[in-house]
């Protein structure tokens, strides 16, 4: 259904997602703000454009934004005149945070045309150099939409997605996406970084580093990566964050209190208080594990609730029979 | 120097112990409270013993305690009259706080006989059955000392680590010790507690874990392992972590009220606050990194000082040229 793909920024995201499509057999049209990947991606078999107005010449069915989200603002500007002229193509994007890449496509006029998405995919490494078709193995992505999303614009980016880069999707309303980024990666990111400055400020923080073993190479990890990248994405979902840190901090000092009273009940139940995730993590974990398929009805009005019902009760869209009939994947909910 | 070693308790520490003192020619006797693990290890060249005392009838040179902390008192108790008899027996252990081992080691009336040890090697598992000798493969231990320490004692013990095991060393004083492991390993355990009994907590818990990648799957993965293990090693560096968890709370409270009041310049400050650790680590993480070697000189007078010193410079001990003479391997300091 989808013919040709224009993915805008070549970066680790942009380029993984142009290789492993060309890969696939999608013709693959691409834009970057630098031309300097240009001579490999050309050689991968991506048609690279020296302009965003080549690129919509090329008249792809989906346009990926796939650059900073600093840029966003000027591009949509750039592309508002031509997507005005190209109907069928429907705009997605990559970014971290959904809410605010919305707003500024409402803003740029070009709402009707936009679902957004989100790869769970990536790792330390940026830029063209480091793309990798292989960055999108078993990913799951989340797709977004709000009430006025037309279900076709949805179906061409679930499609694209499931058909033809292989992966599972979840689909959200931007909220609840921001909110679950929040608790799965930018909260965390905020305490992986509390973490080293803690070490940091420590009078013995050399014997401690010294010390240190798998616990702290793990919670750090994060810490490692750019710091001004990080930054960014936590102040773009600064509200999600800001309420996550302080039931975290809440946390921590009721378990300090626990301590100071030798409360060894409440330190017992705090440390009881996540076997619903151990249990979670086991049962998905399991090198047996194996996850049932079935056929979910997406409906003609209020598909937008049916499937986020479906992505609440742990279940993934692996691809559709039709645009009607959609294959799920049930997994262990917590 | 060392000839005999006495390994009491067969799990995945004192049977990986065991298991790489045999391969480096070590004479190794050891007791299990259970001997089920008994007919691998005697294939394996260990010598099995039913009791403490037939384990000291062997007159080990060091006998280092591998058992649960929670067995302490009564080995303790069963080992002082035996070890009356065998003045020159060096008592060791690998628990992971070190005051309180002491405390209890004094209670015994052992104090004399004791260095405490602190092997930085683990994983996940435990028992017998996951003992390998390549768990120490470039481990470091944390050897702890205090004033009334007989360097002698001392001494036996760090070449048994540095020489037989082939491993480095840092000396340190139990409150260090006990501080730095809070730092680095006790209270994280915390904070990657609290993380999953958030996400538990969270009404969209199972958008959040589909959304989970690296960042959630590195920071939680030690809340994964046995809670009822995690919370004995936190209760016991009570004040320690109490301390930390306190001003962690403080931190992720102080970034929750930056992003509330559009703060970026603080934001950013607290983002930049861990660039010394980032230095360091990538330092001490690149490919090409080597550590200069130097000898230290061990004075009669003071020597628990000078080598506890050593270690905030972020130096190691990695051998003897004689009892005077160390090896240490220089690292950057943070």
């Amino acid at each position: 259904m989808v013919d040709t793909v224009g993915i805008v920024g070549l970066g680790l995201i942009g380029g993984s997602l142009a290789r492993r499509l060309v890969r696939r057999g999608v013709r693959v049209v691409a834009w970057n703000h630098r031309s300097h990947p240009y001579a490999q991606a050309e050689a991968d078999g991506i048609y690279c454009k020296s302009t965003l107005a080549e690129l919509m010449s090329a008249e792809p069915d989906v346009v990926v934004l796939c650059n900073p989200l600093k840029a966003m603002p000027s591009i949509l500007a750039e592309l508002k005149p031509l997507l005005a002229k190209s109907p069928r193509t429907t705009l997605t994007d990559v970014g971290s945070v959904k809410g605010m890449v919305r707003d500024q496509v409402k803003a740029a006029g070009l709402g009707e045309c936009y679902v957004g998405a989100h790869p769970m995919a990536g790792n330390e490494l940026s830029g063209w150099q480091a793309a990798d078709p292989h960055l999108y193995d078993d990913a799951l992505w989340a797709v977004t939409v709000d009430e006025d999303t037309a279900y076709q614009r949805f179906y061409t980016v679930a499609s694209l997605i499931t058909h033809d880069v292989a992966n599972r999707i979840i689909v959200l309303d931007d909220e609840t996406h921001d909110k679950g980024a929040a608790m799965i990666s930018h909260m965390p990111h905020v305490v992986s970084t509390a973490l080293i400055n803690e070490l940091v400020a420590n009078p013995d923080r050399n014997v401690a580093a010294a010390l240190s073993a798998g616990c702290w190479r793990d919670m750090t990890r994060v810490a490692l990566t750019d710091p001004d990248r990080t930054r960014a994405m936590v102040e773009e979902d600064a509200l999600n964050v800001e309420i996550l840190l302080r039931r975290m901090a809440a946390q921590l000092t009721a378990v300090a209190d626990q301590l100071h009273n030798g409360d060894a009940a409440a330190t017992k139940q705090f440390f009881a208080a996540g076997d619903p995730f151990r249990r979670y993590k086991s049962a998905v974990a399991a090198p047996d594990a194996s996850f049932a398929r079935q056929e979910l009805e997406v409906p003609e009005r209020g598909w937008q609730q049916t499937l986020l019902f479906s992505a609440r009760r742990g279940e993934a869209i692996t691809g559709f029979i039709n645009p009607r009939q959609a294959i799920i994947e049930l997994r262990p909910a917590i």
